[in-house]
């Protein structure tokens, strides 16, 4: 019987998200069936989606609106708090299920950090969730808690960036 | 015209070739023309590889020979430098030609940190490599020259990591 093994990108850096589409394509490569969710982004059409989405064992959702005000009085933060809650529960279930040998929680800590979705229900759903799985948690800000019951964390930590040098969001890098 | 992105992983902690494996998935789903040679590792059947190299426009090689002596002298440094030259070649070859949009070096930065390949012409081929080629470099102990030639630098840090609690490589994890 295999390890349920839970997995942290965090940090500031590029490549968190990309870390777990790695993991993604590790996992189908392995047969595995899969469950992606993903918080707060809006885009579509950008690679991973374009590339992932076209494979059976392949579930992908995103709940995200994109950009959130800094400003958590906002009134658009209401329409935030409702997909991410959406989302949530979507990520709640896949967590617990049999179903799905590996899961990723897209840009769930950037969620968690903001306070449109709780901690509680998600650390309760890790610790049910069945040997075996793989959990995947993205985003900046992780909270201590999942730090804490995650096996293996990694610190995104940005050296340089392409924006800082003027340079534009680009096919195949950033989308 | 796109730009010519370089972008590099570093550091210690879990996440650098797999974040790395995640831009390859988000170039593929743009239709891009790939190229992804290993150096230093010696594994088949990992996940990456059993998934990526379904694809037709993935041309994969590895050209390593797995773990490192730590001493330079050691009779079996000879076979790591033979096969880590064997793969140089080829990669500057990609580098510099046309018919690859993106290019990625995994472990690059590891076989140039223990000298069994040389930075001078690799530094040479990424300054010709035309425009709007994505080139992708991972591996601990980045040398100061290929920082400052990326545009992109993540510090992957350990913060925990799976082995440190006793944890086994897991399919769909680590392999």
């Amino acid at each position: 019987m295999e390890q349920k093994r839970v997995l942290l990108f965090t940090g500031n850096g590029k490549g968190k998200s990309t870390a777990a589409f790695g993991m993604l394509a590790r996992a189908l490569g392995h047969g595995m069936n899969t469950r992606v969710i993903q918080f707060v982004k809006a885009q579509d059409g950008v690679g991973e989606m374009l590339f992932f989405t076209r494979f059976e064992n392949v579930t992908w959702d995103h709940y995200g609106k994109g950009f959130l005000p800094s400003n958590p009085e906002s009134p658009i933060m209401e329409s935030h708090r409702k997909a991410a809650s959406a989302g949530f529960e979507e990520a709640l279930e896949a967590l617990v299920s049999d179903e799905y040998d590996f899961v990723l929680l897209d840009e769930v800590c950037f969620a968690l950090s903001k306070g449109i979705i709780p901690i509680e229900p998600l650390i309760d759903a890790i610790r049910k969730a069945p040997e075996g799985k793989i959990i995947v948690l993205t985003g900046r800000n992780a909270p201590q808690e999942l730090i804490d019951i995650a096996d293996t964390v990694t610190e995104m930590r940005m050296v340089k960036h392409g924006y800082e040098q003027g340079l534009l969001s680009q096919a195949g890098v950033e989308e």
